[in-house]
């Protein structure tokens, strides 16, 4: 056998030094803060971002703003334009989409909330950063290097979702690609991988919250957790939203929904209001304990 | 194509009668609650395992039994009979073996501490027997069905830790061999599954977290955690037992060293008594947060 | 970040050295050839175990023997002591068991045909040591250290099935164990491994033909593949039993029923009489291509 | 516990009918075949792609295409624009691209073979579509569906690779997205995927070769293999492309240069000359003794 010393989809002081150091820390202490729409990232709050699925009408979306800022969301997240695994769109999806920004950006102003949303198209982010604050990269899109040096260029805030399959090393890759255009706010989000098995037939991916400490250890990004999608499976979002603050999670991402057998899309993940009430109520409690907040 | 409904791994509710009808949950609510040496299992309480990966010395043993009860722990853990994956032994683990249980029983004896250990070998179950508290049985052994009953059969309660490309159905399909001896004293313990990535070259598995409301809602044995098996690596193990107890975790297992890098086998993920003892009061912060205790 | 060189579960020139000095090739060509009743292993022949999953009844058996050995197989494969994943057997299973080796031994004297078959327990082997040709040791049992070491000193050749979970160093370890009592005729059989997806609802391992070449590369032992299992699915096997001996494996594992949709076990996936005669033909062509035979 | 029948990630017959029906088989026998550039594709013939991972310069590309060309391969690979990890190029990088795409139509044009190579971004499809004669669309973008869409529109033929991380399904959704710009030459391409054990350090992805049984069940597309990228180790290759005409692939992607220790890129896994023309002659006995033929 010849032995050979390849470090493989491990991480090396090499790799921090000449593969990602603009994402790298430059010591032990050495954490990203910064604002978007007044919020801070990286720093002792753990913001939330909140909201449905997908953006369903303009009056969903406004109860759902009114909702989730009352029990104390930092965030309103919903989705307009939505990667889909097959070509066949729903009617519902063709109408939302364009709708689905403009709905956002009311909501937006009449609550006065700031917006998370996911950007998939080249061609729709001039759309989509007129009303986002956070443009949202999905897992799919994570190695898809010419559209994060475009989402970039926008000067926007970026959460960049880990793909379900990238190991840390090939996220950090991917978050270095948008560093090198200058733009410095960049928040990761694991979403959950694909593993062996997941427990249930629902659930497709583990929300790896072993990647918070790990990522932690290499990268000065803020690393939030989005246990709806990881989960799939309402009664373990909360559960899993607590873990990911023990964990030491910069943020959470969470779905809800007035109605969630309902929801027009995963009826099975997101959170009714009083739900998502009870968890940012217990989400803080876990907090304070650690010495950061929620609320 | 044939189409068929094969389950897969996933746990269907017949299953639930017919699988494992025994370590199935009867109700929502439904929770096993018992004492071992005094110590609830269960309940709000979520008590704590420390020790050192080998039981080196008697002098070792008894320090770290005395460090880590001053620190809050309920039981002392320790490697006296141990899996090697390969045959060549140290001659350091030729002395231990049945000295290390003589050394765990003094331990036990002078500072007044319960003790769980690993037992791998049906001629060995009388001698450890004679001194654990908690007969552990390691992730090698999860499905070795005739040690099981075996084990089973000495009335002693039993830790079953999930092997590490385990479903959980598999899992509770090895505890329902247990629970049909009549031993109904038997704690589940997520110690790390092989996943594609896990981040350093140090870590082999990834601590799956999902895997403790997904148990909870199916059984009502209670399930405990080791973050020091399943990270591998020592700045992770404090952030992953509190991810843990906010999963809802019944317990937790921690390794714990006076001198970690000179721990004898696996020196990268001990604790040593300091860090342990801000474990202690942190994990207690976050468990009472939630309505729980460590402390 | 703190680097660190430990290999994980990759195998280096030092685990050759010192891990698994027996298992482990002393030269490129070193590889190791041996007769089992007649049947050459490690050389050009690939032989052949057929056979249903479970010994049904002595007609059953019989009838299985005289067609495989008519089709050219090698070995009658069948299994009568059968790890059960829940404790609750089958009156049927409880019927088989010691009568099962009692009918494998009844075919095995009529049929003339070696015979290999599962032993699961200690206390079992000298019974079905006294039928088996070779004594097959099941995934779940791959690291019972002490029950490989009781096989190993039986002096009868053993197929060492590769855990679900396991990588090819540990598999080398736990072969370590048979070698080191000097029992020199060990088979690996990989039977599929754990992985994120699958394919189907049906199939829940992934045969890993990489490890054929893998493992070649670092051991002298030979190495078959039960595409059966592995697959779980019937028109499947044949597809990946010639891909196997493509690969280069040693030997192939098939499981074979009179009537499959009738198989006591799992009857998604044995071949029928016919398609097993057809598998025997098109895997001799394909070895033939290849410088060795089936037939 | 509430039971649920979401399939995951598996195909039902649903999913076969109004997810991806145009990539859906709709009889048993039901198989595309089509010419490229005179060569056909999902027919007897097991068409193989051969070249260097990257095309170094002119003098290279032409002494790689004269070399595969009298070996009898059908196509010349070779990477011009390639998907980086991270964002720092090499300054050989930046030489090729565009240069990589000229050099590659003067070895097409002098030696008259046809050409397959990577598209990467929407803007230089018309350049790329102009030399190849089959676009490849690599595992990072196999969900980018914009850019699926934009490249199914040249009307080019295209060989689509799975990602790492994604399923059976979510590959045919991909595939659905193509086929419904009405762009019928689709070839599927299975390049490893990411597990928990690969053997060695240098291995990242195993080759899933029972997705090539899997796929032919549902989908009446060809699927070809690529054991270079899989393997990451030029010992593995030749067995693994063996072991993929075994398994029924409908062509073979090698990466060939004429120095492997000096290729400019992956240089543990390209085949030297006399080693391609070897598995050419091998593959060919092989296709031949199961009724097909790679020369």
């Amino acid at each position: 056998m010849v032995e050979n010393k390849f470090p493989g989809k491990d991480i090396t002081l090499e790799d921090i030094e000449t593969k990602f150091p603009l994402a790298a820390k430059k010591s032990a202490q050495h954490k990203s803060k910064f604002l978007v729409s007044g919020v801070e990232f990286g720093g002792d709050l753990i913001p939330v971002f909140a909201g449905p699925n997908m953006v369903e009408s303009e009056d969903l979306i406004l109860d759902v703003a009114i909702n989730v800022k009352r029990s104390g969301a930092h965030f309103l997240r919903g989705g307009a334009f939505k990667p889909l695994t097959f070509p066949y769109r729903s009617p519902k999806y063709n109408e939302t989409r364009e709708k689905g920004i403009e709905w956002l950006g009311k909501a937006k102003e009449k609550v006065g909330i700031p917006i998370i949303t996911e950007v998939m198209e080249e061609k729709y982010i001039p759309l989509v950063a007129e009303v986002a604050d956070i443009l949202q990269i999905g897992t799919r899109n994570m190695q898809n290097f010419p559209f994060l040096t475009a989402c970039a260029r926008t000067g926007k805030p970026i959460m960049l979702k880990r793909h379900y399959g990238a190991s840390l090393r090939d996220w950090l890759g991917a978050a270095e690609y948008i560093l090198l255009e200058g733009n410095t706010r960049v928040i990761l989000c694991e979403r959950g991988v694909s593993v062996p098995h997941t427990h249930r037939a629902t659930s497709r991916f583990l929300l790896d919250l072993q990647v918070v400490p790990a990522a932690q250890e290499v990268t000065h990004l803020p690393i939030i957790i989005d246990p709806s999608h990881a989960t799939f499976w309402r009664p373990w979002v909360t559960p899993m939203a607590l873990a990911g603050i023990g964990a030491g999670a910069d943020g959470i991402m969470i779905e809800v929904h007035p109605d969630p057998p309902n929801s027009a899309v995963d009826p099975l993940q997101p959170l009714d209001y009083e739900e998502f009430s009870s968890l940012m109520n217990r989400s803080n409690a876990v907090a304070r304990a650690l010495g950061r907040r929620v609320l």
